[in-house]
């Protein structure tokens, strides 16, 4: 962390709790009754309440999108070099609101919180979550902070698809939609990764059906072979061969099993290890389930430009050349219903070869274009 | 099985078996004493013994390539649609061999074999083989079949490698060489999967640090992943739509994390499950690392064409659109390495859907030019 904040950053955010207690009905037919966000705002709300834009995360996401907690703050949060005095989502325009979403683990209420119907973590009893779900909570926090109308809502990934839910769900209150990497739905392929980090995290003996804080342990080597899994598929294999190619770690081939041998691995290890040790099994399990879940035009006989027709919003949809986990054929699927429903939409392809990761990288031609839509919304 | 054979089936086949008591020094440093290699032969060898056809199995293979073990065998060989009367190695032409490759699971000597300096198995004490140590120990059973050159030697993904290194290592020794849906090395994505596959089974309290066997157990669960991991791999992600697309195996969700729900999820268990119950641990380990090693051009500081110059064989290079383990682009590397060593090449890339795996399947065009390659050698 800088000593002084660079003048582009948000600089000092401290994170907030919004508290609600009336029940929220889930789409698995359950529903949370006393629950809280965490969620945190950079820039200010103008007085007509028209300048707020809301921030959805991916998979491992969480609320802290931008600035520092501390000035010991290693890292700036997630999409920093997204969001900021101007930066794309540029705070001396916006006021920009940024959450945890349910179920996940980094304060807002799920499976590590205390379930007040029994006193002890929810675990695995947690409701499963879906994408649509997330959007009316969200919406509850719009409610809260007394906006009516989002100026735009944004995500990458996973977050481009609850953007996506937002036009449908709420087409009244959504101005602008930027998806970006993200896709409408889940391929066999994409569900099925996630059906192998699952079964990583389920069949680790220290999952104890998802009961495992009762134990206290953690299933460590689940969580570390789901991220492993996972990580593979955010990288281009381009990505990879330029940053490790076949590099060792020591001089030689130390045939053995067990040993690090290549600098990929040592990577992968690092990453699943690191991973481990920060995020909740139980959240993992249900981010999955809400990414396979997904699919809005399931309920329009799989018609997703009848399914976007509702929208009143104007479109921004981004794709990453070398992304194979969403890659740019997923966002033209989009862009396709969008324009087959007569919606405004602008759509970029961009040259990039990191892979599903680059969405959150500061890429010139991404920044500016990125940059280049939020600056022409109306507030 | 039918009651009758087909016309182009090599009908029943005996698995047999060789011995060797001379030690085979390893790449690892070590030497393996007394060992033994099962095999089948379908075809004769004739009187010039110049008709040998050597057949290399990949990752998960083994000696029974063609016909049926016995005529209540539901299945015939892997590859069964490639071998036999009429078909692209032709056995009316060719006398074809086909071996357990050592550290293998399925008769050679391996990590599952007793270790006649302790009298328990070998387990993870078995040495890590790699492509070349292969070679030799192929060369030697050719030795004792009494072939001293094959007419060719084919094989598909670590197959091809292992027919690549025979005209590298014992030049003299092969006359043709078909390297299908192969690689001259592994990428860092491809060390990655496997380095994942590899953890999972590590991890696996029931590996016992290789040494499940006296305990009378299997890593299961690590074995499990390792192939759903893998199988991934093989397929496209086009045919896994195709196969699964989003189908569920009930009428609705279940909104649980443990509950079969897709059908791409069930079949991926279903094939985790099959192999963890018919494959070793320590073998696949050791698989995995002779993939990751394999990398000839290491010896010639990374020029393959320079370290294929010493090959006097002609070479049949195929690859299939949708293989995204081993790209055809993959396949093109060792195509230009061998115009650049001006080598005799022909290359085909096959339009199919299949993936990886694509090399395992009856496809009209693959058939129709593997066979085309295999009619014109001469015996």
């Amino acid at each position: 962390m800088p000593a002084v904040f660079a003048e582009d950053s948000v600089g000092l955010v401290t994170p907030q709790v919004a508290h609600f207690s009336e029940p929220l009905a889930l789409a698995c037919g359950r529903s949370l009754g006393d629950y809280q966000l965490v969620y945190e705002t950079y820039g200010e709300l103008n007085a007509a309440r028209s300048n707020a834009v809301l921030i959805c995360h991916a998979l491992s996401g969480h609320h802290h999108a931008a600035g520092y907690h501390s000035a010991d703050e290693r890292k700036p949060g997630w999409w920093d070099s997204c969001i900021g005095p101007g930066k794309p989502i540029d705070t001396r325009k916006f006021f920009v609101v940024s959450l945890n979403n349910l179920g996940g683990c980094n304060g807002s209420t799920g499976p590590s919180s205390i379930n007040p119907a029994t006193g002890t973590p929810f675990g695995a009893e947690f409701p499963v979550m879906t994408v649509e779900d997330w959007v009316h909570s969200q919406a509850r926090l719009a409610d809260l902070l007394g906006i009516q109308q989002w100026a735009a809502v944004v995500g990458g990934s996973l977050g481009g698809m609850q953007a996506l839910q937002w036009t449908i769900t709420y087409p009244e209150r959504v101005r602008h939609c930027l998806a970006i990497a993200s896709a409408p739905k889940l391929s066999a392929q994409n569900i099925a990764f996630n059906e192998v980090a699952r079964q990583a995290i389920l069949t680790d003996p220290e999952f104890h059906g998802g009961h495992f804080q009762e134990q206290g342990v953690i299933p460590k080597r689940g969580l570390m072979l789901a991220r492993m899994v996972g990580h593979i598929t955010y990288l281009s294999d381009d990505a990879m061969g330029e940053k490790f190619g076949r590099g060792l770690k020591s001089e030689k081939l130390n045939y053995d099993f067990h040993s690090v041998e290549f600098q990929v691995e040592s990577y992968l290890r690092y990453q699943g290890e690191e991973f481990s040790g920060r995020f909740d099994a139980n959240t993992y399990l249900l981010m999955t389930k809400a990414l396979d879940y997904f699919d809005p035009a399931a309920a329009h006989d799989g018609d997703l430009a009848r399914t976007l027709s509702v929208a009143q919003a104007d479109f921004c949809v981004m794709s990453f050349t070398t992304d194979w986990r969403f890659s740019p054929a997923r966002s033209r699927e989009i862009v396709d219903a969008l324009l087959a429903a007569r919606k405004n939409v602008s759509y970029l392809e961009i040259d990039a070869p990191q892979g599903h990761d680059a969405f959150l990288m500061p890429i010139p031609r991404y920044l500016q274009a990125f940059r280049g839509y939020m600056n022409r919304i109306e507030v």
